[in-house]
């Protein structure tokens, strides 16, 4: 009876998982919208190669905001791996992830378009940065709920392991809150910490570790 | 031979998630498109930092209609799960209702815009409201047309269960159309039981209730 | 060893359908983007009720396009239904379809805007018309190409019932053209043969016929 | 226990393919937002028709990225057929792929803005042969990884045919880098390049070529 009444508010995995695939996808293709140059037929002459040149931080905050969002895809579908079930608490969460991932888009444009500007690069550095913490906060609220008693995770991971990402998910949250602050002192300080972290979450994400080989083998064959 | 006229006008629900799935994403996504500060080469200077902090009715109104999407999403799924079958009145009536989502970031982005306007909020508040009341209500005329005499709903459902479904959204149209006139009073009013209905929907949705316990099992172990 | 040259450039109908359906959502949900009021800053005050009244073509324009677009999704699955392989050259013809709908948001837009001036709402009309028999035509070739001596459609189809589509696509699409020449001589006859042909689409469509019942009754259960 | 490390990092080909599609939906359709219309009550009168015929260079680069990006959706999924796994690294290589195919629109715009600028055509005629060569490099670096000694191909494609990709793609690099060089020279030369390369990619692909005809058969006959 439990499981019957569970049956309705949980959910497939598979339906959340293509949904949040088309949000990723499509705030990460919104990033080239807002990469402008002049009319041609505006007030004064345009020299195209100029402007083209001088929108290079709008081509690294394409670069870079397109690999923050693209690892958060690699790693949204590597968790996925790790639990099969899902809740309405879940889903709301996750729907709160990806409302942070929708946002990223604005603060990319600001910090493109102010990096040169004197008087407001350090306020959009800050802006930008707040921009980077807030979905790694909103996954790290996600992970500890589903991880909390191996609530929704598999109950076969070894609880070291688990322990582990909760670790890794808090630190890169606590760093990214570091990097906000540290753009209050030199706004190159922060986005430098705001890209070793982008470059950590290159490198492939650690194998899950099962209790008992038996059953690691037979996850390690599922599709 | 009357079930083979129906395979032509009959589709699969699969398609039809799937592109509704597409159109939630993108209208979801679209919210953040039109938030944006003035360029920093413009005729005056710039401070961004005001600029970022008078945006506050902008990542409200993206924050709120967020939700209202993303509840609407889950609730569409939720409604898959009560029905196996589609026809082409229902795919129709579907379309009307992803029009009316889709249509919902201009009343945000023009809510957003006039809140602070004192001769305009309260026509931009009731213009969201609409915004918001047009989605209920393709809402209800699909579930009318699924569950009148259990045309496409599964036929195990309890009929008592299925009233109490049609209560709730007839409920939530009159409650949205209570706040259009409420926008018309004080659009303070109006907005507050906007975001009370929306809170309400935040709450997990009742789980179907099945006349037969038998089968209820069965439907519980569908995926 | 014929079989297998094939196998090198057919491709799964499941991945054109998916890549169509995500086509079909973007242009469906890019129709609202270019619906615009004057910022609340501007030169001169706004008042916002009367600009919202004033928007009444894109109202109807964002209705209009988005019945056409959804109407065509529609059949896109209906006519996937009557065949079971695709070969590189209808690959090919599906792009050319896909480019004239994801066209359509730019004819409507313009529509929209000049329907109430006087010196251009017959061009724009005209346009609009044109738009409109862009897909139809692409809709046609298709239809010709996988029909023609049953190429890719399945071998079990009358033939009756095949040439019967053939004649309403063709018939369609001489009268979206038309309705082009209509806009050149007064733009509401051809706007309001537009209007009746998308009317037309939204009644359901021909269930297929087969030639042989028994397969018939296998096709109908098919998923 | 080397096959459970694996496990870790792999992930199935087929998520991957769904979010490329909906980059590629996402990216082949953004190629209209930017197609605009002077505003009827701008200061000027606005002759529609003439505006309208202005356009060319923005319908021509409309058709020609749209098919730029659809032969490369299709050439993806062609290329998806001879692989059946995926690691870290591929995941990263399709990222900068895509990275490079959401690119387009913006060179797109560029050329179609300033085609008829005489000042700056062939700046923006450079631009955008290097927006083409970008995606055609990731290709060929995605290639060269996944083909090199087999690494995650599949292990009974004929060696010969391997090679004969890896000279057809980076055949294509070298010409489309020489179509950058070219339009230094005339801008002419180089886009009549680009459009025979995207000629010659409307072809069908080569059908794989297997070492054994047994294999080859199965191989054929998988969906």
């Amino acid at each position: 009876m439990a499981r019957l009444v569970l049956a309705g508010t949980e959910r497939s995995i598979e339906r959340m998982e293509a949904f949040s695939d088309a949000v990723f996808a499509i705030a990460i293709t919104l990033l080239i919208v807002d990469i402008r140059v002049p009319p041609p037929d505006g007030p004064q002459p345009v020299d195209i190669a100029a402007e083209l040149l001088r929108l290079w931080p709008s081509y690294f905050g394409y670069v870079f905001s397109f690999l923050v969002i693209g690892v958060y895809w690699a790693n949204h579908h590597y968790m996925g791996k790790l639990y099969r079930r899902t809740d309405h608490v879940l889903n709301l969460l996750n729907l709160v992830f990806l409302m942070c991932i929708a946002f990223l888009p604005f603060p990319t444009r600001v910090l493109a378009e102010f990096i040169r500007d004197d008087a407001n690069r350090q306020t959009a550095a800050t802006f930008y940065t707040i921009g980077l913490a807030l979905p790694a906060g909103a996954w790290l609220l996600k992970w500890l709920y589903i991880s909390h008693e191996h609530r929704l995770i598999d109950r076969r991971l070894d609880p070291a392991f688990v322990r582990s990402l909760t670790v890794q998910y808090a630190g890169s949250f606590l760093l990214y809150l570091s990097a906000v602050f540290l753009t209050l002192i030199d706004f190159r300080l922060g986005l430098g910490l705001d890209i070793g972290l982008t470059f950590y979450y290159l490198l492939p994400p650690k194998p899950p570790v099962y209790i008992d080989s038996e059953d690691a083998k037979a996850a390690a064959t599922r599709p």
